[in-house]
């Protein structure tokens, strides 16, 4: 089993949807991207958090075996978020941000964790990102995130981190205002060139296309007629991709990329469909591969006999 | 071979995109819906033009092999529609709509044509969909389409059409619109309570979805990093679709229904390429069924052999 080290934000988060609303619930990156990763390979957690925060959700995460050895508690409070979200689902209106003690969050890894084979550098300053890299051994895979706070405020150590990285997950709208490009395709070309040999972009409902090697790969989302809190759907669709590429344990077969964007399609869309974590706290792999092979029935289109014979080779 | 009876507009159409501008075009609904279906089975065309309709575009037709019989010149100007795109595709900017002798359109079908198996009542007034319906003998496959412009107008016609209707194509917006839903899937609900056992909700660049018995299949679009004209990518969708699907000769295998959304995505992906009608003029069923299994394998997720053993049976 190859674990995933994951560095980024534990948070408490108050939203408040057409759904309904909640308040201080667990989220952050890092825990979306845990809880989701977990089911398919080891988790290894490094961030922050206040003396507030609840052992509840500590003990949550640490019975979900997810190793939380590098979840260190600061003096302080726990890094606090609240947004609305309106009709369109896909649009967060922020309406305060309390970085607490996330705003002197600079990780120290422990010697185990710089072992990682695979790294999730969360949405946090690039600055930081390119530092925890640094404290790798020789990670295989590197992976990152990242929002439009950073796009706007630190483009050159954002540029600086990519050429270092193996698979970039972005938004459409953080796609073209990183780069200029018109449409997230151009977007993901002029990314590809910066360094990440896997450009995966995410377009909400709207599904989601992976670039390797200058081919894109479409893939759609999991229907859902309601949804109640989109939320952490990024992280989620990050921990099922790369918690599932983890366990294949190769990181250039095309048929596991495409198998781990499902998966991230999949554990996104349970995660949409409550509150905060509690739709992906107490899944199982049965239920998660139901909905996987639910998704690929429904995205799949046979091939038909004589369209087969008739076919010609597909240029690379 | 089945053939198909097509009822809608011939027109003349005065675009401008990023990409640059024509005038006068050949365009207009049964157009682009004959040009793109006749790849897979015989076309009926049946639309007025006026005493302005250049020669050449009714031999356009009629030398691709569309039964241009139906097609009517009365004393009068052509249909012509101006408009302008911007950065988003998406979006048309109607600058100008002279109805002029598609104002009096009215059609009476020739024999022949009344004992079509499939047809296609592209956007017009519906209640003139509804006329031509009732002079068809006895349709085995009845599709239609319409626009905003009918759903504000005439709400009540469409959805009395509707009951009499077996695949429905809109766009998402046109669904949202129709019935007031929050999205497509619901609007795909609401919509097939009406009548129609096939919804096809078309999403532009962002794909497409298709709603039988219930269940929500999903498509991406084809991957073009630059397009040209999106004028009448949804007929050539039609088009691709019904053209596929009649060919197979039944209608109700989700197999054949998947392709025909796969086929439909790959004709207004051609469509989109270059303005008015110029890239689906001269096409071949190779190039076409290439573009199909390129599409196919950029969307297609193999299922590993553990994952496979692993499968459950998966609720209807």
């Amino acid at each position: 089993m190859n674990p995933i080290l994951v560095v980024g934000s534990v948070a408490l988060d108050t939203v408040k949807t057409p759904a309904g609303s909640i308040a201080d619930g667990l989220g952050g990156s890092a825990t979306y991207f845990s809880l989701a990763a977990r089911y398919f390979s080891p988790v290894q957690l490094v961030a922050v958090v206040g003396e507030d925060f609840p052992r509840a959700h500590r003990n949550l995460l640490s019975e979900r075996g997810v190793d939380c050895s590098g979840l260190k508690t600061a003096k302080g409070k726990t890094f606090r978020w609240s947004g609305k979200y309106g009709k369109d689902a896909g649009v967060a209106k922020t309406l305060a941000t309390h970085l607490n003690v996330f705003k002197d969050f600079s990780p120290k890894l422990d010697a185990p964790h710089r072992k990682a084979p695979v790294v999730f550098l969360a949405n946090i300053d690039p600055e930081l990102q390119s530092e925890v890299l640094a404290q790798m051994t020789a990670p295989a895979l590197v992976a990152c995130d990242t929002m439009n706070y950073w796009i706007d405020s630190k483009p050159e150590a954002l540029k600086e981190l990519l050429a270092k990285v193996d698979v970039f997950f972005c938004n459409e709208e953080e796609a073209e205002k990183l780069t200029g490009a018109p449409n997230p395709l151009q977007a993901a070309d002029v990314i590809a060139s910066w360094g990440p040999s896997v450009v995966v972009v995410k377009k909400g409902e709207h599904g989601s296309l992976m670039r390797i090697g200058g081919t894109f790969y479409m893939f759609p989302c999991f229907p859902l007629p309601n949804i109640k809190d989109p939320t952490g759907a990024g992280d989620t669709f990050a921990g099922g991709f790369l918690g599932y590429l983890a366990s294949c344990g190769s990181y250039d077969d095309v048929g596991h990329m495409k198998r781990a964007m499902a998966y991230g399609t999949v554990m996104a869309s349970f995660n949409v469909e409550d509150f905060s974590t509690k739709n992906i706290e107490d899944l199982d792999r049965d239920r998660i591969d139901e909905r996987f092979h639910d998704l690929l029935d429904r995205m799949s289109v046979p091939r038909a006999e004589d369209l087969l014979k008739a076919r010609r080779p597909i240029p690379a």
